[in-house]
């Protein structure tokens, strides 16, 4: 799967006595799946706070050097997703502002579907923006003393005009807050370390650092975490609770836990459910690497084929921006992943991936897997068409783009050139989680909140009036 | 002189079909004397703003891969004061904001003697702010609507209440504006290239791009750069000028024109009415490179001695943040000057300076004259004694650390190790500028607008909450 | 499995009209699993060579704006193993140097075991040396007149002296040689492209540029690549084959093929024997990503117990120098593995690795799995133990750090905290290649090349006098 | 005066106890004016030799971190004349080479005439090289058996086949030699740091040291410096002196010492003698600043004409690459040189500048002046025309890029523009250093080592093979 980017991962800490920036730069390591284009840490020593964000991944980003003087008793942190080009240091997070209640640090996961009423709102109102960023719509919201005399107050005004996703982490000189949208749309889970408390966009990030999960925070919710411990206010009641399933599908890390289930363990019953859904007469199950490989295991386990691995992927992609030459093009994706020959020779194949977006990437792989001998091609995906765009995160592209809106699945067969094509069923998403309460608007066109046809991609792209710094 | 720095350039200039930014980066180039921590350029293509900055010298922020992307038919740039350690990404300059009108880009010379009330008023007008600067608050000011439905109304109510020192080069989509505060604190002047407009701190940008010195720009006056030319509002009525003398005794470039007279014209008048003031019975007058040179040629043609060199001064002492060893700070200055032996040995001399602050510097070059066998040091300062801290952009020491304060002339002569000590008066000083209107603050105690001490430096320091950004 | 470093990729091209520089790159970036700390290139453009290398991965070091001027119609590369902190610039490859015959260019994979021998005969004829790598001692070998009046003359005069493990590509203004020693230690491929050719150090490179796989070349062999295509020079006769094991064990990447096999496919069959010499009452089988995964595969077809993913791999783990703090270390290896916790709860598991080194990584794999509720860990290794160094260029621990010769097989178990363990014998590794001639020393001490113990480290190190340039 | 670029300097500190990689470090940066392309410092901690080198000004080249770890008890450095864009690392320098002998480190300031055969003969004895550099050449030399069994030999034996210019510091794990050609053409001087020894290109590093200048090295001398503290062997037997004249009137700072005589005197006398050469009724002389100043300085004093100052010289020109426009193009060096206006108007200058190369320069201040309104131009040189290329580390153009063999005085004069020319006569020049024994071949043509012509500028230039690594 490729064309789909999360919208990052938030962090925070309060733990007097840790080397909480440190645990930072760690827990935002762990989170780095969700975001490779900007990294940022705020630290608070009581007193002030300082930050350092940059370009990259938090392991360029941050260096002892960069580390050592960012000592405190609390943080936050934030990773961003990665585009091609367009990247700013000015839409780097943790976003920070001074206030007449002093300053903040605000690290955002999610989107805001009115975000460009509440822009247009604070420009009337007099307050320039430096970015485009909705994160620093958030921020100088908390900024307005309109909305109270403490951030509680402020954050619960906040969340009475917000519409949309947002998963907060936010750093004062005394506290760190966590917030949750009243639907939930993005994950947030809250931890234990000795005596402090952690928020992390994922349980993976607790898990590296060695903190205990404690729970999810609630929709709605607005954990405090400073020297009283843990208080929990209600920040705005909870609306029709509405996770992300994408994050089950593909987003969120194998071993993260969401809802209280492993997700590798959902991804492997995508793909039984699959298995039983679409069957295939085939000799192996292949997996493409490495986010359909949980899929395409429950699919051998369910369907008695044998799985084996058909497709190697060069663990050192990832940001390389050479572009290959007109011969390598005309190869297709063989940069990125390569056949295994004496696997898929003579072979029928089965291919599950957890998803397909534009197609190209399906379309490149089949090509790979007949190139290599493979005597048919059924390719199977672990979710159902995705026919709509995201307005809570996710950068998928427009009703144009996507695939499955342009053609009836028998047309996409033939386009991707397998002998059979098939997905799973929404029915059947929703049965291997074992839960209910999702957002599912990217398969069918059920918006949980009202949005504005058109604005889906604005937020993700740069405003023409850029700052780029270095 | 050491000790003082100034606080910025600032440049600006409408003229579509140039090459814009490659412009502006030759005028910053030329005004790299009023600041080396840091340089800014923001282009306008018409619909949008972009905006470069980074720290470090003009020619280290932009390369060719910077500049030639940054295409437009306006821009603005600035640079920046040095300070070792504490600089700030966050601090640098243009500030770009998005407004209800569009985006601007604001580059700042100067210091508002109440930023910090006017910061106040903006926090708790619930408007965050992202640094320390009283830049931004000038900016955040101007995208406030109460200020008016245009940018030329916007600034007059900011200029309404702004008390103190602002040259201002403005960049919007449409215009580039210049602004002079009423007491004309500031230098700011105004060139022709071909069809253009030009703004910058000082005439030598002008010279440097082969554009043609038109006037200054007047305290209180608002001109406006676009494509029906130049247009000249009435910000507010001018005030009392109050020109900064230090310009004329130190910050200039001795090439520039400042109030119709050639800045190293001046220099050498000081230094003639400092012959006449403090005349002295001596071989040689060699001038303390490179600012106390033009008065040393003053003070040698006035008194008949002849001029020497006696001192050479590294030319790539800059931005060296290698710190000496014991022994080596015990020899005290030696890496910055080295005398000329044959120049001094045995000669009574005349030194001529343009300034004393701390007086570090004057103690170290008496010694190293001493050493290298002048049989008498008189030493001259072609400024009266400094005695006040400067809240108008000039970053003095406080009264404790201004040597004039500390001590009567005769301790000073003797602390310095000099056998006489002359510095030309208020009257002298002036008298040899040939015109009126000046800030002598600095020198006198009387400031010509309200100011509060204790907040001297402020405006200069790092918030706690410092933003550090790469 | 960690603690062991391969030395190098190679790779070469011939092809003129071809963006030379680009595919090596390619080529580079799928060998870059051979080394991570630095990487080159060399063109020819038919008259003279020019090379870039520098410190990181291909990616890092390589930019659009350092690959366009590398034009060219003939090209090498190199790509080095990754040390913390002691990596010098003055070490990477390829080794550029001017000689009688003109220039040349060098890039190396293996260990030549009489190079201290070699190095000091350089000295004492004085040819001074700018580095500790014995792939400058080859370089200047090359260079000397004695050797011959054409390179292949050198070569093969090289290659009378030379003791151990070397696959070169090397560079003239108008040749590309691949020379591979007469033991076959290291691998090296040739592929075609086009009109063109390339030699390789695994065929994946081949792949990932569309060129089609031609064979090995042979051991003893002086390929040379030009205008008039391929020839064929025997170098030195081949002696008693022995393929290094350990590529088929672990370095070479699975979808490379050896010896005619996909490498894959033979640690699959690893797996199975492993299987059967080892077999475990359990009930899951999973692998320790990524280098055990092919190895389980196997394992868990043969034994019937169903394979799962039982931890994950924080795929961003590479160059991270920020280290743990005192708590995390405690907590082990948590940082780049996290176990999946539904899949392991309450299971007995199998867990295969490929090797095991130091035991480090295997004993904190076991606390991992037990933390997570495993019921039972029977731990299997898909190759005997290793208890000698390596001399032939894979850097191995000393014999006193190679857990196998410390402790009996019991102990180790019992030190792993393992309910079983089980190695796969130096017969079903052998059976699994279904092919002979290999250096097994590492497992058996049978070094095919006399060796001096002592110097199995030397190679691998900074010499005191290292060069550290920037 | 520009075109003329010098070879670089050299520093060397035996000085057990003292921090001599930062003594080193600021001994450079007082020679930075002999280089600015590249900059290296070894360092030997009296077992091995560790270097750091790398492209830019001493200071970027050297931060405290890079600094600190280079401890030791003794030091070179070098830094390197600066050109445009065909820098290299590889021929930057110290240049190290482990020998036969242990390591050595060697700083070169000058150019062999026969570097083109000893080049030949090493390769042709098999010795490889890296970099196009004669530097190179001499290191390996010093590398070979058959000069000696100790350095003191190796060196001489390297005297007695080296023709040209040297000047040496070299570093041993145990010593440090200075060495000096037989001719002397290059400066080479001795000063005493407490215990320690010093060697430097110029004394104005012993002076920024607080290090007391001893004596010069002599010609064909090699100084030890070690334990035993400083021994003088003769390397070669002094040939006839031939100091380079250039370095009275261009290159030396002015507040070097050199044969017993400070810089700045000279050329003060220079202008003296001048003006007795060449009067001219004028109403000021000013210099073109900086190198043209002392000379002015002495034809005012001798003319009686009043001296000051007419253009203003940007000192932030330095190392910026970006280009100007057409447009700025035509208003040729403004960027570099503006002119003070008020001095100039209406004014007879005589203009005074220390050497005429290509001209281009002299002809656009000429331009400068005359715009600036001056009536009258009277240009003077203070060194006779430049006619001749120079083989001894100066990198003059080519007699068809050399003004004065091109054309006449006359014609000279009609094309700069001026009302009149005038140059210091050989006898004059020589006359104004009180001295004898000068290399004055870029005048006269008389070289004092044969030497090849065509040969002049291969020396300075990128091999076409040039290494080029980051």
């Amino acid at each position: 799967m490729t064309g789909a980017r999360e919208a990052c991962g938030v962090f925070g800490l309060f733990a007097p006595g840790e080397d909480v920036a440190r645990l930072t730069f760690f827990g935002l390591h762990s989170l780095q799946h969700r975001g490779q284009e900007a990294a940022g840490i705020a630290v608070s020593d009581g007193l002030g706070l300082r930050v350092h964000k940059g370009l990259g991944l938090v392991s360029q980003v941050f260096t002892e050097s960069v580390l050592q003087p960012l000592t405190g008793s609390a943080a936050v942190g934030h990773c961003r997703y990665s585009t091609t080009g367009s990247s700013s240091l000015a839409n780097a997070q943790p976003f920070y502002l001074d206030t007449s209640l002093g300053p903040i640090a605000v690290a955002h996961n999610g989107n805001l579907t009115n975000a460009h009423l509440l822009r247009r709102e604070l420009l009337e109102r007099g307050v320039g923006l430096v970015s485009s960023s909705d994160s620093e719509v958030i921020t100088q919201l908390l900024a307005s003393p309109e909305g109270g005399d403490d951030f509680v107050d402020r954050i619960r005004s906040f969340m009475a005009r917000a519409v949309g996703a947002y998963s907060l982490a936010l750093l004062t000189p005394g506290s760190v807050y966590g917030v949750r949208d009243p639907w939930g749309f993005r994950p947030l889970c809250l931890g234990r370390l000795g005596d402090g408390w952690i928020i992390a966009s994922e349980s993976c990030a607790l898990a590296s650092l060695g903190a205990v999960f404690e729970r999810e925070v609630e929709p709605g919710e607005i954990v405090q975490l400073d020297r009283r411990g843990l208080t929990s206010h209600q920040g705005r009641p909870a609306q029709q609770t509405s996770f992300c399933m994408f994050e089950f599908v593909y987003f969120a890390r194998p071993d993260s836990r969401l809802m209280g289930r492993t997700v590798h363990r959902v991804r492997q019953e995508m793909g039984r459910l699959l298995a039983r859904q679409h069957p295939a007469r085939a000799d192996i199950v292949i997996g493409v690497p490495d986010s359909g490989t949980p899929a395409a295991m429950g699919y051998a386990q369910e369907s008695g084929i044998p799985l084996n691995e058909g497709l190697t992927k060069n663990r050192y992609i990832a940001r390389t921006f050479i572009q290959p030459d007109q011969r390598m093009r005309q190869a297709g994706i063989a940069m990125k992943y390569n056949p295994l020959l004496e696997n898929l020779r003579g072979q029928r194949v089965v291919v599950v991936d957890d998803s397909i977006v534009r197609g190209n990437t399906s379309r490149a792989i089949t090509r790979l897997l007949r190139q290599a001998g493979a005597a048919e091609v059924h390719f199977r995906v672990s979710c159902p068409p995705i026919r709509h765009p995201c307005f809570m995160g996710i950068d998928f592209p427009t009703y144009e783009e996507l695939t499955a809106n342009r053609v009836t699945l028998e047309e996409l067969a033939e386009a991707l050139g397998v002998d059979s094509l098939g997905y799973l069923s929404v029915e059947g998403m929703q049965e291997a989680t074992r839960r209910a309460g999702f957002c599912l608007a990217c398969f069918t066109g059920d918006y949980p909140v009202p949005v504005q046809f058109g604005l889906e991609k604005a937020v993700f792209e740069a405003s023409p009036a850029l700052e780029a710094v270095r």
